[in-house]
């Protein structure tokens, strides 16, 4: 469930309503040129003082509309029977939270100009939903974390340089090695050689069983990353093969509506020998062009390997 | 495009862009319980009511406010990549159309509690959308008929007791036959002997490459019409060997973005001996229990084999 805090610039807090525990996420600021793909000029300046004094204060005043709040799951499960898989396409949940904020947003008491305001923001950044849904994965995935001897991944990070997974059984460390290079479509006049190694803290939704483990509900994202039909549906059966469960909660139409794979097992993966897939923005290497494409990387095999070796130092230290 | 007229009742007027030729839909006045699913109570009527002081009138001038009125080929070609198939399921559809709806209701300087009824509306209405895509459909096909000894279904209609098609270049007459019964899911305590033949004008969007002829798109909809994801696939690349194209601007991200198969021939029917196949809602064959189920039926082949004999006739007095 979503509600907003705004001490300087507002932040959406999603809490698991089971567990309690909180997770935070910016109001995503617009779509390629915007702060959350390293471009920072006037106008991507000006969105943030938009979303600072309108947005997020209106968004606040809606959501207290809300009695609890935002429900994010029904959300995220129908966005996955309309063609996202909640990573690379986020359209039909950003499409569902506009519908979803217009009557609190008239119930809120607010102006006219800042309704219109807030709604035009939502529909002009089709990746609106994704910051929600990272930090729902995280709300998720932070409640599961530090079960005793657990090989559950709670995280996979990228910061560009090297990509990071954290274990459940394994404490605060986390199991770095450098970050691989996304494969997929990218936009002329950029070619292959422009592209940064795979970057950003979103790959969380990849660890709950959305983005790529998803891209079996995630259809009409296929031809953006590069690939077929076929393909996302093998990749998604591929990622049964390292994870714990399949969700029932986020049922994959095009599958016959099984639960996305969720929940990867370190174990699994050095095992069978699949890596974890992550939907991936493909950015430019130079700071400040921004997002240049989009596509698919994996994450690194040492990561798993070392956190095995961990899980066993770990259990025969303790035996 | 889509604009409001409201003499007494109001009607969605459609206009073909390229063509300039008109049809016309009623606003859908709710779900399972509602007139056009011949269901009529005191909430039914308030409903009615609801839609002709304030519900059409608000929608008139919010549409008022946009030149050209509301552009709808694009949203139901994203529509087919978020789950819909436009005939069972047109919740992506509806939930487009409500955000479309949004900032012109705004603008239209209506009170806020119009805009409120009106928005709620459209969102407890998950068929919403279905009226337009049939009078989108019914504009298309209209501008196709009357072309000489064109073999073109340009419309498919049932009425409970009989199906009926009509074909471009054979003038105003209808080639009938008893209509079949629907097969797939009837919802408790309904069963598959209170079920009414196959029934509805809303054919009309299998005939425009939508519904059945899209339901590799709308893998949302298989488990409520009682199949699989492969079957819907199946039927779509069925209905290939019945049509004359596939439509560029209606693909479907399940079978890799090949476009809808459109334009029923009823030469082609006949030779290959493959019937069209029509989404439907399974109504109660008692007038006013409404809708009881979702299904697939077929246009029975006589109707086909009717349209090509007189096809033969008119070609053979022409020569």
């Amino acid at each position: 469930m979503a509600g907003v805090i705004s001490p300087s610039m507002p932040l959406f807090v999603v809490r698991n309503a089971a567990r309690g525990n909180v997770a935070y996420a910016p109001i995503a600021d617009g779509g390629g040129r915007s702060l959350q793909f390293g471009v920072y000029e006037t106008e991507v300046a000006d969105r943030l003082k938009l979303i600072q004094r309108f947005i997020g204060p209106g968004l606040k005043r809606a959501l207290h509309t809300l009695e609890g709040g935002l429900p994010l799951r029904p959300i995220i499960a129908q966005a996955l029977h309309m063609g996202d898989e909640l990573h690379g396409r986020t359209a039909a949940a950003t499409s569902l939270v506009f519908r979803a904020f217009t009557r609190p947003l008239l119930d809120a008491g607010l102006d006219r100009r800042t309704v219109v305001a807030i709604l035009r923001h939502i529909q002009s950044t089709p990746g609106f939903f994704l910051n929600l849904a990272m930090a729902a994965a995280k709300a998720a995935l932070d409640a599961a974390h530090g079960v005793a001897d657990s090989s559950l991944v709670t995280a996979i990070a990228r910061n560009g340089v090297e990509t990071g997974i954290r274990v459940s059984g394994l404490g605060e460390r986390w199991f770095t090695a450098p970050a691989e290079m996304p494969s997929g479509v990218i936009v002329p006049p950029y070619a292959a050689v422009d592209a940064n190694p795979d970057l950003g803290d979103n790959a969380i939704v990849e660890a709950a069983g959305l983005g790529a483990f998803a891209l079996g509900a995630g259809l009409g994202l296929v031809t953006a990353v590069g690939g077929t039909a076929e393909a996302a549906l093998d990749l998604t059966r591929d990622m049964d093969s390292i994870t714990l469960a399949r969700n029932p909660a986020f049922t994959l139409p095009a599958l016959d509506f099984v639960g996305a794979p969720t929940g990867i097992d370190v174990r699994k993966v050095v095992d069978n020998g699949v890596r974890p897939a992550i939907v991936t923005a493909i950015a430019h290497r130079q700071a400040g062009l921004g997002q240049i494409g989009m596509g698919l990387a994996r994450a690194p095999m040492a990561c798993f390997v070392g956190a095995v070796a961990a899980l066993a130092r770990a259990l025969g230290a303790a035996s």
